[in-house]
């Protein structure tokens, strides 16, 4: 599931002629479509130059991406430049597309998202899904998604994969279960056993592994190696380790919420002591802030700080303080580029980055590290659909031969 | 100079049949190492019938990995099978080998390593290196390589390649800088500006990262990511992800010695407070054990602790509760297949694995945890040396045509 799953290794097996296309269609795709706004349209031959693939090679490769649908070529107008007028290469903005599902605690969303990258359907509905049974849960879900995809239809748009964002344990080793979801009460959940449909049943993925790919994929601060946090009911977090999403060896990476920050301090129900949500989850800074849980309790927490009422002022310093606790032993083991506050901690920014950048200060000594490396989110509470809708975009930029040919 | 670090990535440029006989010649040769000792010597018949490469294909590529002296042929004893006595393939024995060269708080060493991955050259002399200038430790430690390289030319080997193991920061972008080794007195030191003979400069890499290495590739646990923990005067720590050294983005990565196990506690040179480092590192079980630093303070702990010395005891238990804490954030992050204690850990793994166990059963708790995924190396004090030998020995499997052809 991985982006970039398709990396050749020399240990795995040897090359042939049919891996060389394959790589070779993936150079094209991935070259028109990081062309920048500034580099304007890219010709066939602005392609091969950029490639140093030949003309002829590059031409076989254009027609072959837009019999797949991935890539259109139009007549461009005059530029003013000698010659005659070029023929503009661009991806897709209509024809394959990603489709992201979503299962919150309280809400459930759907997307759609076209080979560029944008998103051009975005349903969100607020539904209190904690102790509902999975079925219900995914039937709705499954209803919304159809919904979504119908619109994308109309849009031209064809929904090429499926991944569904949840809050929950998605074991490398056993795809398509969701071992288990805490905030949601669900043990061991497998879409594939309660989609009403089966030819559209969507691949689970941990919501915050979701929302990091996102931020890396949409993010212009150019990060390859970064944490990214975010926080629903839970802490959750993921890396970003050269581009690509590190899943750890059984694909639970990124537990930051169970590292412990005060080794001898409040008990968690997880068993031990001390650990960060105990401080920074959303349960302990509303009990801290001394509010009582609401529909939206980040935006209750926003306002309250923006007001400067002083015990959200307090809990947000808290949480800041044990959250950049966690992230100095992140930075010390994993030394990534940049640390990205996401989620709902991405609203909450303004006061809980000086928390954080004065705790990363005082604890990242042995080496550089610059503050401003902490910074949110642009995407917010937006991140993990879209990043659910991303997946499949990517997966069909690294390996175009997943398209049918027309 | 990672491993691996020649593995293609199709957003990297286009595959070239170069490319292809590259990595073809990585998949011949890489077979023919990784026969196990059951499978027995391999022909060329089934190097093509492992790898999928046609006969005429591997004819090829073995011929020319025979001429770089990467392998050798010999006729076999005939086997009692059907048929005439086969010829067998061997990685060679004498030609291509990898020096390895270290400097120590306290010692000098230069091995050499053989392409089998044998060590068939060993010294050690013991040097009070703190303090001195890097310039008389280079010296004496270009002298010890040199009679290490001219009894391996006895054996008919010829030296590919020079690591030297540090105990110090080794930026990934200034290759050849020894940035900061802290327990030799070490800033901004730059073998190239020190070493006697140009033509046999070493390339400094960091000890830790050299002793993750060397138990990736020489132990059996199988485990492919996992954090390995090694201690001299100071902590060091590297990781290895998928059978890859891991750096973080500017190679700072592992720094587990400066992981905060107790917030509020014992201020650390470094600045912060509570380091891992005042807790395991050897001066603090030292000083928590009423020992002096003597010449070998590892043996003097071990000897304490056999005889049952409570102190000794206490040290070494508040040693491994400290070090447990750490990796419990470690283990929560990178989701390991393993943690491995190195270097002079690995000789007191009797007294620390109970209280690493402990801590880690007690904090690890929201994913499986099997506390036998805990172990000591094999290696011990020996691994970084052999790493730094053997990382020669691996660049020249992942890439054959780094050799000369005869």
């Amino acid at each position: 599931m991985a982006v970039g799953a398709g990396n050749r290794n020399p240990e795995a097996g040897p090359a042939s002629q049919q891996d060389m296309r394959r790589q070779n269609l993936a150079v094209v795709l991935g070259t028109v479509a990081d062309a920048v706004a500034g580099q304007g349209p890219l010709s066939r031959a602005d392609v091969a130059g950029l490639t140093g693939l030949t003309r002829a090679a590059v031409s076989s490769l254009v027609d072959e991406l837009i019999g797949r649908g991935a890539l259109t070529e139009l007549e461009t107008a005059p530029s003013g430049r000698v010659g005659r007028p070029g023929r503009a290469l661009a991806v897709s903005s209509c024809g394959p597309a990603g489709l992201g599902l979503e299962v919150g605690v309280s809400h459930l969303g759907a997307c759609v998202v076209d080979l560029r990258g944008e998103s051009r359907v975005w349903r969100r509905v607020e539904r209190a899904n904690a102790g509902r049974p999975a079925r219900r849960v995914l039937a709705e879900l499954a209803e919304l998604g159809a919904e979504a995809q119908a619109e994308a239809a109309g849009l031209g748009l064809h929904v090429e994969g499926r991944v569904l964002a949840v809050p929950g344990v998605v074991p490398t080793a056993r795809q398509g279960l969701i071992e288990h979801a805490p905030n949601l009460g669900w043990h061991a959940v497998r879409p594939a056993d309660h989609w009403p449909d089966p030819d559209t049943v969507p691949v689970p993925e941990n919501e915050a592994n979701l929302g990091a790919l996102a931020e890396y994929w949409q993010a212009e601060h150019g990060a390859e190696t970064f944490v990214h946090v975010s926080a629903e009911a839970g802490i959750g977090a993921a890396l970003i380790v050269d581009g690509q999403l590190f899943r750890g060896a059984r694909g639970f990476a990124g537990e930051l919420g169970h590292i412990p920050v005060d080794p001898d301090g409040v008990p968690c129900p997880c068993g031990a002591r001390g650990c960060l949500e105990q401080y920074a989850g959303e349960a302990a800074v509303l009990r801290e802030a001394g509010l009582a849980a609401t529909a939206d309790p980040v935006v209750l927490l926003a306002d309250r700080a923006a007001a400067g009422d002083p015990a959200a002022l307090r809990a947000l310093d808290r949480a800041g303080r044990a959250l950049g606790l966690a992230l100095a032993s992140a930075v010390n083991l994993i030394d990534p580029d940049a640390l990205v506050l996401g989620g709902a901690y991405a609203e909450l920014g303004e006061w809980l980055l000086p928390a954080v950048r004065a705790e990363l200060a005082a604890r990242v000594t042995v080496r550089p590290w610059d503050p401003e490396a902490l910074h949110c989110s642009a995407l917010g509470r937006r991140g993990a659909l879209l990043g659910a809708a991303l997946l499949t975009v990517r997966r069909i930029i690294a390996d175009p031969t997943l398209l049918p040919v027309a």
